[in-house]
């Protein structure tokens, strides 16, 4: 074959086979997303149509990939929880990240008219992947508790960062300047005492983040009781049929019916784990 | 700080830094683009368009990042050379791979109906990307011939098969089944005396797969005498300004002037790679 | 400085860190020992003298080495469990394997002449060395049966094996032409009705290898009436006070006495896990 | 088979293949060596029985493993260089750096008593191991150039130091106040004007370390004549024959002698790697 003098070079090519039997978390993170955000006009400090469009991803991801139990979402980041038996792609760590990171940022691009059916995509955004290993439940626990607290802080700082910039008419130097040193409490107190905003009341979706979790169901007893925490208005479709497309693989096992649900819930007490024992199983 | 006893799952994240002086080949490849071409009705055996596209998505890899001297596309992949010494992303494997195929997606998609205004995206698109290092210039010169020995016996097969079926009338049972066991001169002679093909003049896009090499440029010369070569027509925007996006590390280096060219020449033999020494240089 | 200009290559050393809080298994295996116990008139199917020198090279890495708590030996290998979360050389792969591997071998060359006085050491034996990362105790408890359950194997075909050449006068070949097809019973059948040989009461040092637990002790209740399995007789200092040389860590932490147990004893039932619970405690 | 359900467990054992056609630069060190020389008696700055026996035990290592082409030492460490085609142990690196390690380790304990026959080992010493993967020959050559480059530093100091202490009467504490802040020039004139030491007269096994190369060798012309540089006193088999023990894949190939040679010489100008080009050549 005339191509086989050269074939010597595919022996470059070193497994990259992550440790068996250890949960994976992906984590994405949009690239330059100061600068996209900027340019496309998000609202400040958060944008529900940027927000849902990363749910809307993250989502056909876990519709895709069946071996993610478990999504959490904030921001311009999107983490991912595979089960530690995964087989996918026989664990190997470069096929993994990219091919998931590229489906998200596929879907990104995809859906975004759907959610900005007014401003039209000026440039081709990009995420970074990476994943991470750990061996046990409690520092998978620990991984979502880090990025749930993560987005309390982020969250609190810029509501009250723009409320005295929108509505406080201050610089966002002076709106530095003023939040530089605060507690929580203080915080708290600027939005109540100057904007009469109860930061508890606000959309638990901003201060708690986007929470997917895929749960069984039958036809007799479907899953929506469970969701009582359910955001459902803020999601186009919230519950949806699985995708059809499945590999070879999930035709040999028996059958489960799956449903990913939408919660906007802590994830750092035992409550959620509890009810989501089924997460951690393998 | 609320989060801080949750830090140390940041530990969990080891370095995955690649070998210094080496040089990287990052290669795409569509994931499932047999049914994706099928569900877009790309035409057999090869579709301009798509190729258009995928030119496309490279070369804004390219400008992207300036890193990437040269690249080499067929079907539904693509390769690209980073040169030896670059720092991207401190070489850290996962962020590069990851980043890198996110975009090329995110261009694809993006770009998408500008090459098929007719042909609406049904799903969103994926790839898969690896990195593979090569430490010698022997071995990235055999590896890129090994994509084009590969492009040459896929599409000559593929000329061959459609001729068949298309103009032939064959069913594609019976088309594998004449081809079955030839060698690239009975393939030639298929396609010459069944259906007047001569196949070496079948557009060199199609029999060499295309190529993207960086070249620099003054504002004296002009680097377009250089591509004598360059299919000037069956891409959009072949030589371009290059992107003002810049990365801080960018400003600080003298600026050269480079330009990025599309080729569908050989780049088995010496005469490519006398004539672009430069992308082996560092 | 005169050799700062060289100093780059130090760059081209990557880090290699295992995974955190993962459990680890260093396996020694003896190169060549085959050759090596024919050299030096091992005596078959099972040498004392080379199985002590085996032990007494494993109690020393664990005096060496505290973040050792278990280790498990046959024939020619040892494998030793790290605990999970053993902070030892910043968790550096090469930098573990290879200086353990180095003082297991320079111990066993060091202490050879207690071992087989009348036999000088022909040349420098070697061990090669590897480790493997288990996630969980499930994996850690199957490692260690697997390793027993394998020397139950070999040393039940051994001694059939021997007993068949050294007392039953078969030629090595017709001695493996008997034994071929066999199961576990029927070699227990040749070597009770053959050489009436009771396999069961043979010393469980060869039966089930030699185990090394570290127990905590405190001066009030000595541990050693928790050793009822201890083989005192077979190997020399089976309980001993502890390697003065501390590493600097050490010293930090309240000092926990303890004391290095020689077993051969099964462990792969539950009794044993359950009574070295603390092993895999954290 | 018994222990059949157990053996899933060496699916956790992960490839760990070195980058192909990729020099190995395997640096040995030894452990702790400061308080090892303390309790041996070393006599400073240099002991030529501690220097011999490294020799001994870094030339027995090249005989044993024929890709080695050339091994530096100086003081408790050792480098050597691989051959970047070597398939040894399919390039896995646990098994390499610690077979080789453990190797190199042997040969020091076991050589002891040839070298220190007044001087009985205390304790088993050990060494450890890395691997360092340089993809060109410069990077080779100035890896080689940093450890002599090193030694000369170190020696310097060394060798001035133990002057102001052994000859000059000074307190250990004076003697480095001296030489704090002096450069290279105040260290040769403090050696000559105070104690009359010519620093380039001494031993250049000393100043310069230890150099062993590997050269072919035909019947009608022996090697030695090449060897001028050769220090022939200084270790006792300087020109062996090879070890015997050879792999099944040393027997496939045409053999070539080869005979190791030590030498003291420069291995940073060009001279060195002029004459010995073979060094590089794959």
């Amino acid at each position: 074959m005339a191509g086989s003098k050269f074939a010597y070079v595919k022996k470059f090519e070193l497994p990259d086979t992550l440790l068996p039997s250890t949960f994976m978390v992906l984590r994405l993170d949009g690239h330059s997303f100061h600068r996209f955000s900027d340019q496309h006009g998000f609202v400040k400090p958060n944008d529900l149509r940027a927000l849902q469009l990363m749910d809307h991803a993250a989502k056909s991801l876990m519709e895709e990939y069946k071996d993610i139990g478990l999504a959490f979402g904030e921001s311009d980041e999107y983490s991912f929880l595979l089960r530690k038996s995964t087989a996918l792609y026989n664990r190997r760590q470069a096929k993994i990240v990219s091919t998931l990171t590229s489906l998200f940022t596929s879907c990104y691009v995809f859906h975004w008219p759907k959610y900005f059916p007014d401003v039209p995509l000026q440039y081709p955004p990009s995420f970074d992947g990476r994943i991470v290993l750990y061996p046990s439940q409690r520092e998978v626990r620990d991984y979502f508790a880090w990025r749930q607290a993560d987005t309390h802080i982020n969250n609190l700082y810029n509501t009250a960062f723009w409320a005295l910039v929108q509505q406080g008419g201050k610089t966002t130097t002076e709106a530095h300047a003023i939040l530089r040193g605060t507690v929580s409490k203080d915080k708290h107190e600027i939005l109540f005492s100057g904007f009469e905003i109860n930061y508890d009341k606000i959309d638990p979706r901003y201060r708690k983040g986007s929470v997917f979790v895929r749960v069984e169901t039958t036809p007799e007893e479907p899953a929506d009781e469970l969701s009582t925490n359910t955001d459902t208005t803020s999601v186009r479709p919230v519950v949806s049929e699985e995708s059809h497309r499945k590999g070879k693989e999930e035709k040999k096992k028996k059958k489960v019916a799956t449903q990913i649900e939408l919660l906007h819930c802590d994830i750092i007490r035992d409550e959620f784990w509890d009810k989501y024992a089924h997460l951690m199983r393998d």
